[in-house]
């Protein structure tokens, strides 16, 4: 079952995008019980949600405009190396890592399905990292290998478009070159994953105007859901709704010589076809 | 003038803390105008805050248990390396470097004054920081330098706690050795400041059970707060609330040979006379 949170008419909504593109609007059909979206995923509702998704459909997904599926998250944690070919392009040497690399990145730096993503006018090496995303159920902290897929309430995509000058800007630390507001993008929307969904064998891709960039199937991660989903439960409390971004393949542009990096008028999409397509145009960020 | 948020009998408020330790109950106070502390920085009411503190107190600090300032700050960015002796501390032969190093902290991590901070048992290594931290007022973006003293609402402190053996354990990024739950602390309130108020004189020291561990003066810093500040609004809009840790002094525990790691029973004071002092006793997480 899919997610998702839109505006339509200058109002904000959410609910169940169903079959052909017909959505189920839950914030009228739930009568409050739910205000948005992190209400059922915290509600661990999807069933619920499920139920009420029945009848004539209150819109079309042509008509609205889908926004992150969820406003603000408590914490979107981001892998930063996992696929294991990526690892051997930083061409460092580097044994594969011990433990998952993890940054951070705040709500402002991501927009909605088909919004447009912007390239700061700081810097001219704008790129895409397509990523298969879980949104956290049921939180906990010290959460066991064993247990770690019951704390997943859904999946979703992310293209962590980066800032590629503006990561080592520091002595330490990616935070800049991934928090440029708007550069990146989350959704569809959340598909909600039950016990017996299988995480171990997904393919993401990236395609920019058509042209595949990037793909990586889940069953080759260095770290997987269940081990990332536990590693950071170890040190910081997970609730409902945090998000934790999973790893890009390789083929990111930078990684091109020379690098292709991204101008106005690309359209990235990131698709896995168990969640859906992500995609979106860029623009060049226009200041004042 | 003070302005802190605390608990009492198992009820949260907020208000100003007066002289000799009273506190007036803003949340009383305001009729409901702010709900709490966060509302009175969005609304940049420090004056109309004050105003309201008059005539007899409504409680005594004594009595109440201080929380950190702000619930859940939007954004907690804290400046990895910033006084001069501490990048000489790294011993890596670098330059002073151009632009800050900047990393994330969950609201999750950080206690409010008086109250524990724990040392996970998944470490030894556990390790203080004393800074002094930037609330910022009015938002914006790419906001200039000569502007920046107006965006800032007051000054707090932090122990910005860390867990060392962590700081490294990925590829790239300090993120978990920074985020274990209450490996930290922030407090004991907000200093507002007004615009005379002078950001580069100010000392900030760190005692562990009464001796002096870290001092140094914000006159030294390799980036002053005008400068971080405008540089973070390059590529994030600064929102009312966010708070940015500027960087912490020479003489952190891993710095001494023996490291001198802090343990349980120890107590850890933070010290600005501008602001006041954060004062934690460190306490073994025990689990289950």
């Amino acid at each position: 079952m899919r997610l998702a949170a839109w505006s339509k008419d200058g109002a904000v909504s959410f609910g169940v995008v169903g079959n052909d593109g017909a959505l189920f609007d839950l914030a009228r059909r739930s009568n409050g019980t739910w205000p948005d979206l992190a209400a059922v995923v915290a509600a661990n509702a999807a069933d619920a949600a499920a139920k009420l998704a029945k009848g004539p459909p209150d819109a079309h997904i042509d008509d609205v405009q889908l926004r992150p599926p969820l406003a603000r998250p408590g914490k979107i944690i981001c892998v930063g190396v996992n696929y294991p070919e990526r690892n051997a392009e930083y061409k460092d040497g580097s044994d594969a890592p011990k433990y998952p690399s993890l940054f951070v990145r705040f709500p402002g730096s991501l927009v909605g399905h088909e919004a447009p993503i912007l390239r700061p006018p700081e810097s001219t090496q704008f790129d895409y990292e397509g990523e298969i995303v879980i949104v956290v159920g049921k939180g906990g902290r010290r959460i066991a290998e064993a247990d770690a897929h019951a704390h997943i309430f859904g999946l979703t995509l992310m293209n962590e478009g980066s800032v590629r000058d503006w990561l080592r800007h520091g002595k330490f630390n990616v935070t800049q070159g991934k928090n440029f507001d708007r550069s990146g993008s989350v959704g569809p929307w959340i598909v909600a994953t039950d016990a017996q969904f299988r995480f171990d064998n997904l393919e993401v891709i990236t395609r920019v105007n058509g042209e595949e960039r990037q793909r990586g199937n889940t069953g080759t991660l260095m770290f997987s859901f269940a081990q990332i989903l536990s590693y950071v439960s170890t040190f910081t409390a997970l609730e409902p709704g945090d998000m934790i971004a999973t790893g890009t393949p390789p083929g990111a542009g930078a990684r091109f010589d020379p690098p292709k990096w991204l101008v106005a008028g690309d359209v990235v999409e990131v698709t896995c076809d168990a969640i859906g397509s992500l995609r979106n145009r860029v623009a060049d960020e226009v200041i004042g």
